[in-house]
């Protein structure tokens, strides 16, 4: 064991113990009375053995301050480098842990990375270029984006922009609609949920067409506007598309726009009566959810909103759904 | 700034820069190809010059690796030793980080640590001895264990055991039960729930007696002991004491069989259609969950259950509930 000490006089000390099957540790110690203590070691060291030594030194550490430590925290380690990656931020950028255990699928499309990864408790997840999308587990998420069961859709025309998960053409298919057409840009993401979402998709993914479905592998602008020249309308409009971006900042402005633009668009297809759905954002991001509202007051006509916060299981934080619908101007 | 560089020869590299102001940074390079940066930093970086600091690292690496990498991940920063800890790990042993704004309740009963936190998507959560309790956005958990909405709890008589933040009471006084007898041994749960959850309680708290609803603040085992003497019977019996323990190593035996205890006192008290229900332990527990079962089949009456997973919002990891049953012996 080597111990190398730095002793900054105004900042406390560093120590960094190298040991021969190279692990290594450090122990920090702050003028203010602060010990951080990290353990960094590469298989040569089991769990159990890690707890061991963190117990020892745990108990040393008391020994040294005369059992006078007013908080002691120790933390799960995290593992890095392996071939299962665990760790997927939530939209507010926290740092959660996730019971990964397999990586069912993982490749690159033409227009993102798509990973489908297997946890113990929510199954398996879509993980688009690494935001966690929807999960097996997640029927509170399609539910939510469908309007929560107050909705009836039999005989009704359903046009839904993205959602390659299948998840939402799964369940509405079942409710009996006149017609869905659901446009998804991603081959691949269909082909990796057909096979890995099943417990979402049921086999609505099997036939890019069925009795009263069809899937359109396509950008949703140019079928947006070729519905809206062909003035083709819809009860329902569910964009399941990439979420609110986060980023808040002026270089952002184009993502903003063609969120309006989308809006738009889906707003010349909709019914009088029709009702527009869609995910928002994580609920701690109230400043991009106000920018997202205050875009629905820039639309080509006026739309009032409302919105709904569900907790979708596999996401760990809670998240803000919309509705928006037109308002009537001949009243 | 200070470069210290340990050569394992077989293990790789580790190199540690010290800067003046008291941060420090490791690289360690495994002779495998993994490269792990650690930047420890107390106050004197903000997060914006650490992300500046991460990018330049980041692009110099990719330079010296002539763009050759095949994977990078940055995690959020973990931060420690802060008034406010917002780690606070899931029943299967996860690191998750709460979005904790503030301490609102921090106190040493005679039983165990109290802390209310306020997370800004979950409101006040109750954290009993660092186990994450009950948010005040968790109707969820206090549904799951009055039995999902299936029970009619209209004149009927009801013990509760443990529940001192007062959400079954609440929850159950609405529906207009005959009596609802609560038994919680730590008076200071109630005085911190009482002013901190009230989403959670209402004005349940506020008096330990009402029209339909008697507050003890005893031990339950003696409860149980008296009432069982007294052939005193309840319609529904609700465990809302600590979870199943986690260990089952042979030392734990004796929770075990505090636990059976319960149960069988629990029984005893028990309408012969009466029910009991509880909150097991996070899904991913499935051995503790199995011995918890094993238990089931060692009462002194031969009983039933069922199992619900249930999504609590504040969890961050599913969770299975019983609803457990004597069987008819005179079928």
């Amino acid at each position: 064991m080597t111990e190398t000490i730095h002793n900054w006089e105004d900042h406390g000390y560093l120590a960094t113990y190298v040991s021969k099957n190279g692990s290594f540790a450090n122990l920090r110690i702050y003028p203010h009375g602060l010990v951080l203590v990290d353990v960094q070691s590469c298989n040569d060291l089991s769990g159990g053995e890690i707890e061991q030594l963190l117990n020892k030194i745990e108990e040393r550490m008391k020994e040294l301050c005369h059992r006078n430590i007013k908080r002691v925290k120790r933390l799960p380690a995290i593992v890095r480098g392996d071939a299962i990656d665990k760790y997927w931020p939530t939209a507010d950028g926290r740092l959660v842990e996730y019971d990964i255990d397999e990586v069912v699928y993982d490749e690159e499309s033409a227009y993102q990375n798509i990973k489908i990864l297997h946890s113990k408790q929510f199954g398996n997840i879509l993980i688009l270029s690494g935001d966690v999308n929807l999960a097996e587990s997640d029927l509170a998420y399609t539910q939510a984006i469908m309007g929560s069961g107050k909705e009836d859709y039999t005989d009704k025309e359903v046009l839904i922009l993205g959602g390659g998960d299948g998840g939402i053409l799964y369940e509405i298919v079942k409710l009996k609609p006149k017609m869905v057409t659901m446009v998804e840009i991603d081959q691949m993401v269909i082909d990796g949920c057909r096979k890995y979402m099943r417990k979402t998709c049921g086999d609505v993914l099997d036939n890019l067409k069925g009795e009263c479905y069809q899937v359109l592998i396509e950008d949703c602008i140019p079928v947006l506007k070729r519905y809206a020249k062909e003035e083709r309308m819809f009860d329902y409009v569910i964009n399941d598309l990439t979420a609110v971006p986060i980023s808040t900042s002026p270089e952002e402005d184009s993502t903003w726009e063609f969120l309006r633009m989308i809006l738009d668009l889906s707003m010349k297809v909709l019914k009088p009566d029709g009702k527009y759905f869609t995910q928002g954002n994580c609920v701690n991001l109230t400043e991009a959810l106000t920018l997202y509202e205050e875009q629905l007051g820039r639309l080509y006509c006026p739309v009032a909103f409302s919105k709904e916060v569900v907790c979708v299981p596999s996401y760990m934080e809670l998240w803000v759904f919309y509705t928006i619908w037109k308002k009537r101007t001949d009243v």
